[in-house]
């Protein structure tokens, strides 16, 4: 079982099973979204977390060191996602990317926001019309910096 | 002068003027992240306020009115970013946005977060190990619904 | 059995069981295009529908819990369609996507038509010169709103 | 002036003179979404009311036979528009494409929905939780055929 | 066996068995070139006819419904065709399409030849100078025609 | 002017001119189709010929010999064509591409049409329920043949 | 087994039992370049040679017909190949391809060079500074001719 | 005058003074598909030759330092090439690259052909049954070899 | 003008001039690739070192501000490069990509190198076998890593 | 087995057994790096090598020929990579790879670095503000030389 067969083990698992994303998350003590991200194959799930996971889930042994290796990550099945729950998120990189980009200079100087150093959450939240869906990416500042290693 | 025209103009108008975006936004009342993208040729500008921006930049009264058309939206160049500050929200998308999306659904149902009923925001936050990029999107949980107009 | 593997199926089911879209759709008392459409692997089918549905189709019982989950979405194998049925749709848009957009523009302010707030209906209907096919959109206006979440 | 440089004529002489397109529709009695089409260079438009178009929009007198040339079509930037407005009636496709063609089988047999003799409708109607933009699709059908001409 | 196993059955059992496309399409007493194409997964088969060639071809009687049902139509398996012999239609496309267009609205007006009322033929031609392929498209006219369903 | 800027210059001057692509090929005594290719940028003109379409367009001298060079072909401007009077011939390819392939090879042996040695031809055809457009490819055949030139 | 099956068995065959492409294109007295293009898939081989190559590969025999079959030819598995040993033959394309094309309508008008009637040879040459790849591709000039059968 | 503009003024200065490529490579004694391909914007041309070329060419005095410069290469204007005459060596890649890099193998060991120490060349060649272009690629082999600098 | 047509007149007019980019580099003290890099559109540069630039290449002093200002990134002109000499690099991730990444993890652990907090290196090394072009790429090792902003 | 499979046997048998890269590279006495690269399929494995590490790894002994063929290289699975830890050596292409083809114009003339004749190594070094991955890039030059085979 490759890495993507395991994650499709995962998931048909966690619906014949009945389970949430947000149990699997409390059984390992980890944050939901870093969870759910792992689990469907874009984190390495260290060795006593996976044989948890794959216990609950009544995937075979074997998929813990599997679990356990850096994936090849990348989780869009097509450049352009043709989900429409994903593609909204594409779409305001689309309408509001250039503006993020412009910000992020004119607030801190050239340099991205780190997606490695990097954490994100979402929250559901209440408004007069209607709850809302409150995505944080919260990423370190790296600032463009020329430096290299001393010998 | 076409949109994106006016879009180049106003590029080069902020560069030679020496204006920030804070100082455009605050100009015409309105919050940073919104300017700066309708700005970038993302949203449709009111007169009144086009014919500030304008006047601020220096661009021809001419293009007020082509500011203030909704304007064919889409402001990347390619459809997968190849400029490192943007890309890294792409990539943020490819590994989180298949959790992102399971998360929505078992705290919302189906459903997706509003591109059109959204805001983004952006902070600069510190961190002991470095100031952060805290990006904020903000949109209204949209159900699946399968409404009808009544006649 | 993934979701593909069930949409497979249920395509085979019914041909090998004779029964028409029609059929299913009046056996859980959903409209037809709805039906048809997460028959076909794009929306959750509930549990108590999975399960009349599974039967009529002859599918294994495990199929239910697959069914009811929300669906990685989008159904077209190519980004533009080859099927000469399904490519008259994206040719309507790329002759008339403009004009539409410009229309929806001008009667309704900056926006959209919703694709989640929505129904779509096909009706049969006599014509002089031939049979018509009438497919109505029919999706509520979102306009463009820079709201946020109270805290 | 070829009708590429001619339509961007149009968008920007409608702006520049605050023409509306129902103005313009009306103006030569056709349809709304038929005019507004057309002046976007996907339909050709007769010498006579191209010469009342030409004249409201400012443009030269040029431009009428260009504009009553049958035009190259197909008016979307990309394969996959970016434009949300637009985008959300190729998200319907990703998501119920599959199931029109399936009842269009169904209910008519093996064909297609015309896009040629066709026409495209739009309507404001009223809900209680808002407005909707209800776009009607009617197009003849066309039933496979093996016919060749007679000689 | 979804459509595409039974192609691919039909292609190994015809070779199998040495059958030709003309032995198969004169057993069912239809064209050649429809035959063939429908064969490959392009037209539903009739059942009485889906009989007859499973039975030539060896194939599972269960074959006969998915024969017989509305195809996913598109039979390239790259947008631009890789093998020669289908390449060269491609490429007279790109050379005489432009042409082919103009000359249909300067004989016929706007409009298009039918892909669906549309029969091909292929004959196989002498010349001087050696054998000619010579394929006939034939497809009813299609005036643009802003027609709608009468109520 | 190159061949692009000079294929430009004869569509609008025959627009402008009012001059129908019959007409420009009459004049030099070529084939419709051959003709109207070839000012489309898809063939060398020689310059006998070119001087006399030159000065019916209204074109400058320096064209001709611009015209006389053998071009880069290619008329499409994206892979898969958009405009729908030429898609259909795309399509017709996508349906039917794979069975003029067997049948080639059934009828011809392994090898192609030519699409070099080839010419093209379009005719109005009349039919009870209609007219139609018939279009003939008519390509010498090319076996596969392993030859080498002799030193 | 379909002709990629067998190409995929020929491949490993070959590896298995240590056959060289030469040895297996002495055995049927082909050229070298002929038999190893076939048995990747891009030449059918006659029955009788068929045999003798599914003998030394250890194939089965019913790949015998799949072998004589005219294949779906394009054995690339992406549009600009990878690896490096084809690709540097692309890049002399894009480096040399627009030359070669000036120089073949100089010295010999307009035309192409034939892919079909075409054979392609590959030696190994001394040089004073280390052996080098010559591979000639030879095709029949074919020149751009209009003609038509006669019937 | 940017290297794609000089280009241009190649194509444009050969044709309108008549000159063969033969003579452009014979006026500054190269081959004549080098100086084909440098003159198509593939190869720096030496300023003392490049002066030679802008003067029988009837370019500007300030093309020569640009001519000079090694060029951003790259001579297809689409991955796949879309002219019939260039076609025909990206179509021998497809049918025969697989076998080139087989036999490459077989009889050099793993490697490649240089496409920088290389050359190319072109010969017209008497047949029986028709000229033939006879393309020649010739390349220095480099086996893959694990160097390192020494320091 | 933009900073495209910014680069556009760099690259000319370093070449009017001969100037080398060690020149330029050594005249404003900054590393040898910082500084072409930056020339060429990929970095901002300082408006004291972008006036000493201006100068030396002849730039009207407007260019100075768009200089300043972080560009758009991302030099390549298609997705994979089509020059040679920059394709080398392309291919070497093809090849070693995989190998670089499980390497890193395996002595670093999870993580990238930043292509940010980061510098690249060209020498010149003797072989002797032949010069060898020594490229280093040396970013700062970021591991994943789930912080957030302290508010 | 076909290669990929073989690939897929690797990986799998690596993390069962918790072999390291390097315990596989000492194993035959290879460096780290190719070793790696060439058990992702990127390079042939001298039998006798193979022998080794099938042994290591738990494979079949049938493997050991199919890693001894040099393999279709090519290891990314998008032309665009979507993993991080490689997506950072495409960017820093996209970013620097420009100025890297200018400087090594500049310092060695015409030409490009192999990456055939080349070695590629990564070290972790130190800096103060954290670890750093340094990877060298180590090809020959070679100069774009017309040479011919001398016969």
């Amino acid at each position: 079982m490759n890495r993507n067969e395991v994650t499709e083990q995962v998931v048909l698992g966690r619906l014949r099973r009945g389970l949430t994303w947000q149990e699997l998350a409390d059984a390992i003590g980890r944050p939901l979204l870093w969870t759910t991200s792992a689990l469907l194959g874009q984190h390495p799930i260290p060795a006593e977390l996976g044989k948890v996971l794959v216990g609950m889930l009544g995937l075979d042994e074997s998929a813990v060191p599997v679990l356990a290796a850096p994936p090849m990550r990348g989780g869009l099945p097509t450049a352009v996602p043709t989900d429409p729950t994903i593609y909204r998120f594409y779409e305001a990189l689309q309408v509001y990317g250039g503006a993020i980009k412009e910000v992020i200079h004119e607030q801190f100087g050239d340099g991205i926001m780190s997606a490695i150093n990097f954490s994100v959450d979402l929250q559901k939240k209440p408004h007069p019309s209607g709850d809302r869906v409150v995505v944080t990416f919260d990423g370190k500042f790296l600032p463009y910096q020329w430096d290299s290693a001393r010998d």
